[in-house]
């Protein structure tokens, strides 16, 4: 074959992706895999740069296209750099965030447009999608109360650019249910991972 | 009214786009217009931390299309922040380099393709075009001697790569010629800037 295998872990800020991210690392690492883990954006020299120019506050304004090309570029060279390679190599390619990411938060959140961001996110990645994707989902005001610095300065703006990404990941999960499996990331992170670990396994079998 | 002029100057390094930009300043200044001079990619704080990645040698091999984004990123930002304030403020906004370096270089040169590029530059600049493009044409060989260090470590692929890019500004040139004046950019700076400064005196007059 030659071709790994190409997981990514979707959802807000607080809904837990982290743990489960270390849980899948170490859980495909007892099973003997090669697996490369990475996230977005980021991954690469260039595109960790990216992420800090994305994270500058002084820079802001950032005008809403600005911010949708900036996070095209990180993840044109992710997916040239280390995604591909590690992919042709065999390896489980564990993915923190990606193209679903950038439709949420830039096509939903800050209301771009599925459709320019899906054109853009398929230039990024010439066409390459996950062979799974794990989306963790929360209620808006659990999502935010678990970030740290809490809720308290949030204002309704806030609130309502969080409710219209978690609309696009639950209009994702809709459109593509064979792909994207929606984790109800509510319950403890033993019971998130106990959801998590079943889809996987059946999906280990068929490799 | 409240619309101002949109002037470009475009050609390969060495064509001595920035002598004639220090002159145009000064004419338009002279005549007690308001002028914005500005470049690309860069004007902005945000558009200039991304001419810093781009220029950064070791960040390379970059892929294609993430210095395409880059760019695109960089645009946008500077188009939003900075040009179309400057145009509705009724100002002549100078600029050094726009979306047609990026048809050239990365369209052409990087061989990405001119319908891709065109489309992320419609995208970038929310449709925005030049009212005035001077592009000052010189001879690959001519551009490359002029620049500084030479043309002694320059191979043949980096002189297919600049004959592709001269050939993309013909192509344009040709398409677009009430936008876009082809200038001889082989004179001397004097010769160069009388056929500049006659074009742009026509236009002065219309406005």
């Amino acid at each position: 074959m030659g071709r790994g295998l190409f997981i990514t872990l979707e959802g807000p800020d607080g809904s837990g992706k982290t743990t489960q991210m270390d849980r899948l690392e170490e859980y495909l690492h007892r099973r003997g895999l090669a697996v490369e883990r990475t996230r977005e954006p980021g991954g690469t020299l260039l595109s960790e740069a990216i992420r800090r120019l994305l994270l500058e506050p002084s820079y802001s304004p950032v005008d809403a296209r600005a911010e949708l090309f900036l996070y095209a570029a990180a993840r044109a060279q992710h997916v040239a750099e280390r995604i591909r390679p590690a992919l042709a190599a065999g390896k489980i390619v564990l993915c923190d965030r990606f193209s679903d990411s950038t439709l949420a938060y830039q096509g939903y959140g800050r209301q771009l447009g599925a459709e320019l961001v899906e054109r853009l996110n398929d230039l990024a990645t010439g066409n390459l999608r996950p062979d799974i994707t794990f989306l963790i989902d929360v209620p808006v005001a659990i999502g935010l109360g678990r970030r740290s610095g809490g809720s308290d300065r949030l204002e309704q703006e806030d609130l309502e650019f969080h409710r219209r990404v978690r609309q696009g990941y639950l209009d994702l999960a809709r459109r593509e249910p064979r792909r994207v499996h929606l984790i109800d990331g509510t319950p403890s992170p033993d019971v998130v991972w106990e959801e998590i670990k079943g889809i996987l396994d059946a999906r280990l079998e068929r490799l």
